[in-house]
């Protein structure tokens, strides 16, 4: 592909304002040079996950509208949710697609994040492949409690050492394709979930928690998939059916978070339909990702 | 997406030649602006289908040179298969891809049919949203017996009214995506792979032929679905697997021929993992064909 495109997904600690939702719709659909996939939101988690695709200078502008938004809208202070959170811009991952390379993103999700700390003036920190500090590294380390103590222990990338009062901070850069994929139980027992998801944390590229649905009154598995060409979909709804019912429950539904790509959904073809040698390059749309001469003239 | 995108599926009438398969491979990968996706070649059907994404330009040429390689290996006077045919190139669709019109297609195959007939001296009849007489539109028409005879009746769209002694005629045209796809089932009962195809052309959208595998020695349920959002692969394998567990007969395995549009894959989540309310938007590559804004700066 000759010009070079991510993928990148703002997450937003919130899901409960439908006015914010129309907000960000609106001014994502009106970005030059982008263009918003999909825009989830979730009651319980409280969160709002926005899925852009798009060349470098688009994104940043986009990131930047999206923190005037939430500064606007958000106050981390009066927020309560099931899913951990560090800002009200949680994580603003950039991942690179097709042949751009894993550099082009560390460079895009480099300039946002320092733009960000300037001009809203909260702490930015570099995670995944933008790490500059070991310990920022890895995500479900950085949203364990008491993240102001450590900002004073280990400073931030860009930005104050202190937590914005109401957007708190960011964590921002470049990363692997990730798939966000939730499974709800027919039941009420958190315990239950949470063991569910502390099997499933023992899957190679698997991170995963057990939460309280309020407004389904159901428990869920929710999950990530780090490496989906690793473990996928399939695999791990398997199990999360297999470990239920060994409990005598049902799965009632599962969602997928933004976007995964098409090779996740491959595998479970050769599984369910026996298709014993389908390839993701049968996937009609895959191969615009990963052949470069449709594009060049 | 700023230039115009097509997929192109020639199928030679040639699946037992390793070289041939080697001369393709080759000469494909040698053409400018042309990607080929998948290459599949099939014993017992004795035929090859070449997958090819680009734009009109690369594809016309790439089709004129799967002629040329087809005029110097296959003589359809000395062919036996179970599939269907018209000739050694026996039929070359064109799909527009994304936003390119319908109206771009029927272009591509209109001048490639022209030069195709002028060079080899073999009819071309023009088929699907191409076609000129309504007797040429339906594929499996024209395959019924005594071709050469309806070409006295009904003159093909360019060449010679005769079949070509070694490339008997050739079909083109612009259609809608298909996904071809065959279940094998577990059984040398071709009475019942046939009963199970006759049921299938009950559904809307789907055409079917019950097959014998020599190399298996198994039959095959052979399945083209012309509006695959209509009738999926989740779809008709369900059908298959129900019909012939009514007899006692399990499924052996399926396959894809060439490429499948994603959405395809993503009913079949839908149903199997009980992703409720998954989309065809949330499968990443899906966007790069349907969101034109990627491709502006």
């Amino acid at each position: 592909m000759s010009s070079r495109l991510f993928q990148c997904a703002p997450n937003l600690s919130e899901g409960r304002n439908p006015q914010l939702f129309s907000a960000v719709q609106q001014a994502m659909q009106g970005m030059p040079g982008v263009a918003m996939t999909d825009l989830s939101m979730d009651h319980d988690h409280h969160r709002m996950v926005v899925s852009l695709l798009g060349q470098a200078d688009g994104l940043r502008e986009a990131v930047l509208r999206l923190f005037e938004i939430a500064s606007q809208n958000i106050d981390l202070s009066k927020h309560a949710g099931v899913h951990p959170r560090i800002g009200a811009v949680d994580v603003v991952p950039f991942v690179p697609l097709g042949s751009t390379p894993m550099e082009a993103a560390q460079a895009v999700a480099l300039s946002t994040a320092q733009e960000v700390a300037a001009r809203f003036e909260l702490p930015v920190l570099l995670y995944e492949y933008s790490a500059r500090n070991p310990a920022h590294r890895n995500l479900p380390d950085l949203r364990r409690q008491g993240l102001q103590e450590r900002l004073l222990e280990n400073a931030p990338d860009f930005g104050p050492v202190q937590l914005h009062p109401r957007l708190g901070a960011t964590v921002m850069g470049a990363r692997k394709p990730l798939v966000a994929f939730n499974v709800v139980l027919e039941s009420q027992d958190l315990a239950l979930a949470r063991e569910i998801a502390k099997f499933l944390r023992g899957l190679p590229s698997v991170r995963s928690l057990g939460l309280w649905l309020e407004s389904q009154r159901r428990v869920q598995v929710s999950i990530n998939l780090t490496d989906p060409e690793r473990v996928d979909l399939e695999e791990v709804f398997s199990h999360v059916s297999e470990q239920a019912a060994l409990r005598g429950v049902a799965v009632h539904s599962s969602e997928l978070i933004g976007m995964a790509p098409a090779a996740s959904f491959v595998k479970m073809a050769r599984t369910r339909l026996k298709m014993l040698t389908v390839q993701p390059g049968q996937l009609l749309e895959w191969n615009l990702l990963n052949q470069e001469s449709l594009y060049e003239r």
